[in-house]
């Protein structure tokens, strides 16, 4: 038992890598004096860089960022952390049908016109619903209610009309948020794609999230900001206990050790809320809140080969995977930025295939993709079962089933008495990544010094000026990206011309045989 | 800190009302020595019995039993707890577009012959689905993936044609399973019917799940039970870790007990799993199980008059109630036994509702629908919100969300290690009710049992002799419920037959204009 009086905030288990410590370190340069438990034996959460001899380094969790991650861009340039372009600069390759389409940009490219019509459609209608949601309060959207009633798969049935873009469609949220259509929100996946800047911004390597990697790992930040807290920061301690009856509150440890502090930040996804034991009990929609809203599944597998040979085939190790019962749906290049470690980052985000994850079945999906026996050769592999954290609860991020978000959303950040939460999941930007933990931590950080009366209200939410180096690019859309119609207005401006050619080909004939009388 | 070796089995936290009790209850009989740990200060779990001068006894839990709940009759009986029946001799009435319609039976009847057809099809389709769906694996139903893929919403879609079906529908899911139509899987909806004895079985008072209550409250099948356990059972020892790691598990409580065993059963819906830390770490589907199933959300509103007002007006006290904004949808006559202390539940399953329940309101909707101003005058009140009880999590029971069922679903009773898991949700005859909760209990302490070598595994699933005083009539269907088309049927039947019939008409102008040769 440890009662330290002098503590003035707690903040408890950052499992997003930079939630809790990026709020003590807030805390701290603002003089306060916080301590940080953390749950496991590392810091950095859903960030989980290794280092061994086959790999050098590798990222098992977390590990890209790209242009508008402003907040943890500007973390990793103060410790002088360097960041590289994850290569992309040969064609990707889109697998389907049996058969591999090389392709250059974000998404492959559809050479069916109906299925173009199709494709271009859905991504353009997910923007623009995506417009009408607001960032900061998704529930009180205009159709926030009709929305969140409905699953991702539904709408994806309203929207497409072909099999094509269904597949793909499925595709894109499976990778964007490690769960199925049927499972989602329809109002909180395109909740989730705008706050991460639209359709594009969040797939794309080039330009969006997946720009860039951080050379020697993603937990470096967090590695260094726990430097920097020192012993401020008490590894191995997860919490099991909140009592906020006294004047300070106390937190309790599973390994015995009790905490006293002024105000408390719970940097948890929030199901992992459900761990503590409260007192007094949490208020009744965040006590359904944290019960409504799991994590993600997925397995991250690294797969080493001796020689990069997909560049020399002409391509750049991106592969998007659409085959029932492949285990990988997402690939992307994992090479050290020298070039060496040749390597191809894969992601299974089907529970489906959880069971049947070997090597030699990822390896033979790549032979196929890429067309070249060289693929089932691997020298080394890595891989990471996020499920299985009991401290994570999966990743990457919380996701919402359908009729939550309406229903709890507007409990997420609310402070209960002397409680803030931070935690990726409570940010409005990039929430779900590193970018959204570091916001939501600096925030929840204000939040306290404002409680405490060091900052005014206005000053709790600060937007973030654009990284000098890393800067996004807008993405340009093309005439016929805006103006293609549906294949439903298609369909009905077909019908539309057939009835007018037809009516005009009749007054023609009219005219001419002379029922139309000539003037 | 108090080790104790001797101990055998530790039921944790009995949050059902006989799952750990009833557990423990076993284990002592066959000469084992458990020890039950209740995370609060009374036994019961979802079951609340309180007493009160104005009230006598009333249940603000779990309180109704009825025809094939054999087990729990049978703890009843043991003890000597009388049941006595809900009255229901005088009318029902279905209040609907502003009208109250008296009616007699399960259901009310329907007028309109199209929302008779369809009324009459939906009830009937979800009975037909839940014939395929195994009730000890409702993830190997034929159509598992399919059906688990849709909520019960895109269902309701599918089979209604009117209105007054689809918001019947609703009414139904928030009824039975307190949660909306958008929110649960079809297949675990359909199973959940299904293993409560049908759509008629589950929403009947007299033969149904609403039969009885017991004489006294419903609570004191716990406080007997708790009391033949003497202090075996701990009370206010909330578990907050388990540690498989040596020879004996340890378990230790938030009141700094530690107590070890050599086999554990957990008792707690699942998603309270989580307030337990797991050394090691449970296995990923659990671990991805207990995030992903939520519980249920209720009030229970209990309003005290002088005078049993309604059934002078020929009411017996169900109502069910359809009108957007009423914040009570279904209510049942909550008198006592020997017609002393009158009175009307109420239970609001809609969360909307939650922040406006005001005894006004529900007062001026029942006025509304029994048509007097007498139910504008009660005399008391008793009200219950189950969400924001930590250690409940909700109430009734937990819910599937889309996908959850056929992904997670078979791993929800599996052991691991010496964790042996209890609570109604694991039951597969009346999961979600008391009745559940013993079967669970019992079943989990006959695996223990196995798993020490003194039953065999055939012996662990045992069916429960019917009642000899509460038994179950079959429910008769008319010919016209058998072989009513369904809408959709009849549309087409009148279709054909249009079309026979102009068939049959221009037969008979041909034959009489001599078209067809008269032989």
């Amino acid at each position: 038992m440890l009662p330290s009086n002098s503590l003035h905030v707690c903040s408890c288990w950052c499992l997003c890598p930079s939630a809790g410590l990026s709020a003590a370190k807030l805390l701290k340069a603002s003089g306060l004096d916080p301590v940080v438990l953390e749950a496991r034996d590392r810091v950095g959460g859903r960030t989980f860089t290794v280092q061994n001899k086959e790999a050098k380094w590798v990222d098992l969790g977390g590990a890209y960022i790209g242009p508008t991650q402003n907040r943890i861009l500007r973390l990793a340039k103060e410790y002088g952390i360097k960041t590289y372009k994850v290569n992309e600069q040969e064609n990707l390759v889109h697998y389907v049908n049996g058969k591999s389409y090389p392709f250059k940009g974000s998404l492959p490219p559809m050479w069916n016109p109906i299925a173009l019509m199709d494709f271009n459609n859905l991504f353009r209608t997910m923007d623009k619903m995506g417009e009408e949601i607001p960032r900061d309060a998704p529930w009180r959207a205009p159709h926030a209610e009709e929305w969140d009633k409905m699953t991702m798969q539904e709408l994806f049935e309203k929207l497409c009309w072909t099999r094509t873009a269904r597949r793909f469609a499925t595709l894109f949220v499976n990778v964007n948020v490690t769960s199925e259509p049927h499972e989602v929100s329809a109002l909180w996946f395109l909740w989730y794609v705008k706050q991460c800047g639209g359709t594009m911004r969040i797939f794309s390597t080039t330009n969006g999230g997946q720009e860039r990697k951080f050379v020697g790992g993603a937990n470096q930040v967090s590695q260094c900001m726990a430097r920097e807290l020192g012993d401020r920061v008490k590894l191995q301690s997860p919490v099991y206990r909140i009592d906020q009856t006294g004047d300070m509150v106390v937190v309790e440890t599973v390994d015995k050790q009790t905490y006293k502090a002024k105000y408390v930040i719970v940097a948890t996804p929030p199901a992992l809320n459900l761990k503590m034991h409260f007192n007094p009990e949490l208020p009744p929609l965040r006590n359904q809140l944290i019960n409504r809203v799991p994590m993600g599944s997925v397995i991250k597998c690294m797969v080493y080969y001796r020689e990069n040979f997909w560049r020399k085939k002409g391509y750049c190790g991106s592969m998007v995977i659409e085959e029932e019962g492949a285990p990988i749906g997402l690939t992307l290049d994992d090479t050290k930025p020298d070039g060496t470690v040749p390597c191809i980052m894969g992601l299974v985000q089907s529970f489906k295939q959880f069971s049947v994850i070997v090597l030699r079945r990822i390896c033979e999906i790549y032979s196929k993709v890429l067309g070249t026996d060289e693929a089932l050769h691997p020298v080394h592999y890595e891989e990471k079962n996020w499920c299985e954290e009991e401290y994570s609860g999966g990743c990457y991020t919380a996701y919402f089933p359908p009729g939550i978000l309406t229903q709890f959303g507007r409990v997420l950040r609310e402070p209960v008495g002397k409680l803030y939460f931070a935690g990726t999941e409570t940010a409005t930007e990039w929430s779900g990544y590193m970018e959204g933990a570091v916001q939501a931590g600096e925030r929840a950080a204000r939040e306290v010094m404002c409680a405490m009366g060091k900052l005014q209200p206005n000053q709790i939410w600060q937007p973030e000026p654009e990284n000098d180096e890393i800067r996004a690019l807008p993405f340009v859309t093309t005439f016929w990206e805006r103006n293609l119609p549906s294949v439903d207005g298609f369909l009905k401006f077909l019908g539309v011309s057939t009835f007018l050619s037809a009516a005009a080909a009749a007054g023609l004939v009219a005219y001419k045989k002379g029922i139309i009388p000539r003037s």
